[in-house]
């Protein structure tokens, strides 16, 4: 785990059945921060709030609840996200400016923040660096299982440790931070080489993974360094020693996210290569990764390859389909445009009855290359989005 | 119905479940023509073959098939559309340039265009001017009802009329025509115009309708003038009279699609007005319209007007929340961003519960506007493409 951070996670009354739905996170010295936030015109209040004080690069702790996205509520929102932070600063005796807070749930309901208020001491007395599991089911909505994950690292002979939380479920496609997502680490590092750090990450972890294409108005990634392991990240060098192992952990929940994606029953990497770009090649694999058709496929086990073509054909990408191969992890189910036959299909059936499997789509045009990670589109995720509100 | 003009539909065995599956229009005289195709750069062979063919502007028969796509299926697919077109042609006693082909179904399976060979004698002997509703059912393929319809007009006192018939059901999207459709008219008109007519009808109609947001292989889109009635088209006035019609007879026939919309429950017309330009409203409406979430949030009857927002502010367009109005048809659901309380959410949820409506977003930033229909996102819609093939 991470020094000098600590977690809580207790119910304060905002989601009906009684679960955990207030979470905190504690530095127990000053840290610096970086965050990454929603693309989406319509941004929640708390959103907002983090925005404007991030810029201050320093932050030391983190309020946030489900429940309810505290989003679409006008300027009695705006004043409840701030108030959650007060309170939050007045409970651990800090500056207001340090709290940063995350809200996520349902859209367009006023917050019941009365509760929070009268929930704060509780969870303040609770905190504790082994509870991060709490933190994470208080952040949790559609989510069935918490996330989390931590990886060790070395820099100049100092062991340091990163160590990340999220949920998603839902609302998910890569567009930034899909999701609210918390990394803490206690090695040390100015805050505008957190964020340059973060960004590369992103955009190669959680921005590479997609649900059912629609962006949350809440999506916050943060990435707060106390520095308190005395490893310390402030050269290029330094920094490209740090950067894979905070991939790692984002690559971990990304993964995590979307095998527990609402009604989710399968893990699948779409691999384009060949590709004339990588950006062609993330056009093509995007747009796979969100075909209804494809993703209502693959819950039926049906290896239905003319849906990856028509699926790769719509992508605005100029493509020969004459000359397309597709694998189904390394069975060769379409040469040069063409299926390989019925053994070739029994043998690609049975790969989608795996939890985990790579569609490879290969284009034979260039060196471009690029992979999503998408899941099943399945009963679950209707009866799930059907009834969300009730 | 249109003078001139005799249809057919039989069982050749193409389809598993024998049903109709072959289908033959016949134009008594060599016809004018124009057609829009799919703009996925995955075409199938019929499609290409029909787009060298048109150029010539004329044709006096079309031959389509249903339970197969014949897409990416190679050389032997390219032979066998024009193989379709040569038999048929022989049958009729025509040039084989003059007959057009369509297919639609699975994708990837190799055509047993004997059975097709062998069925085309009986389908020529059974060809009437009121057997439409025939070839209506031989394109079927997810759709549970034939698509049929016709509007009747006056060109300087001579009278016309404008027969549409088409199939949907899935793999729907607004990107030139999506899905195969074929209008025919008794008017005269030379091909250019026939072609402009076509494309503004399909950008005002056709492309203004969603069901899942996959582009088919195979999308057809073709408009058939044989002169027969006497009222011709052959100048800027003349064209704006027919226009309307050629409008009706294809929103008619958007909407019918819509409504059979593979597991869709729902006929919803998203307006978007108060845009800046009709081209972002567009994009707004659009998008809002592919909400997976917003789409199983109607199949549910719940009125989550904040995904109605969220999709908004990811289009891609500038907006500002704190303006936008949203009514459920007449009810006012959500007032300059925010919701309008307990009352107006049990109206809308009434509203929700009728089997057409409109969701108008006003966006309070100018005069642009735009209309796209779409349909819910139901549990059979899962179903029925997660056993598509089986």
């Amino acid at each position: 785990m991470c020094q000098g951070f600590k977690y809580a996670g207790i119910a304060s009354g905002l989601k009906k059945n009684g679960q955990k739905d207030l979470g905190l996170i504690y530095s127990e010295m000053p840290a610096k921060v970086a965050g990454v936030f929603t693309r989406n015109e319509v941004k929640a209040a708390p959103v907002i709030l983090d925005m404007q004080r991030i810029v201050s690069g320093t932050c030391q702790a983190v309020i946030a609840n489900s429940g309810n996205a505290n989003c679409c509520t006008g300027e009695k929102g705006m004043q409840d996200a701030i108030l959650m932070a007060r309170w939050t600063a007045k409970e651990l005796d800090l500056l207001e400016e340090q709290v940063l807070v995350a809200s996520t749930g349902v859209i367009g309901e006023p917050l019941s923040v009365e509760k929070i208020q009268k929930a704060l001491p509780d969870l303040v007395d609770v905190l504790e660096p082994d509870r991060i599991s709490d933190f994470a089911e208080a952040i949790m909505t559609t989510d069935t299982v918490p996330k989390v994950v931590s990886k060790k690292g070395n820099l100049d002979g100092k062991a340091f440790t990163v160590t990340g939380v999220a949920k998603g479920a839902g609302m998910i496609r890569p567009d930034m931070a899909t999701l609210l997502c918390f990394v803490m680490t206690d090695a040390a590092c100015p805050s505008d080489m957190l964020q340059e750090l973060l960004l590369k990450s992103i955009k190669r972890t959680l921005n590479r993974i997609t649900v059912d294409g629609d962006t949350s108005t809440n999506d916050t990634a943060l990435l707060i360094a106390n520095g308190l392991s005395g490893a310390v990240i402030n050269s290029e060098a330094q920094s490209r020693q740090f950067q894979p192992i905070l991939d790692e952990v984002l690559m971990s929940l990304g993964k995590q996210l979307i095998k527990d994606a609402e009604g989710a029953t399968k893990l699948v990497e779409i691999a384009v290569k060949g590709a004339e770009s990588d950006a062609d090649a993330h056009r093509v694999a995007d747009t796979i990764a969100h075909s209804s058709l494809l993703k209502t496929a693959l819950f039926g086990e049906d290896a239905n390859w003319g849906r990856i073509l028509a699926a790769a054909g719509r992508a605005g990408v100029p493509i020969d389909p004459g000359t397309i191969d597709v694998y189904f992890a390394d069975v060769l189910m379409v040469k040069s445009g063409l299926g390989c036959g019925k053994r070739a299909e029994a043998q690609a059936t049975q790969i989608l009855k795996q939890p985990e499997y790579t569609l490879t789509i290969d284009l034979k045009a260039g060196a471009g290359k690029a992979s999503v990670f998408t899941c099943d589109f399945s009963i679950d995720y209707v009866k799930i989005n059907a009834s969300y509100r009730s």
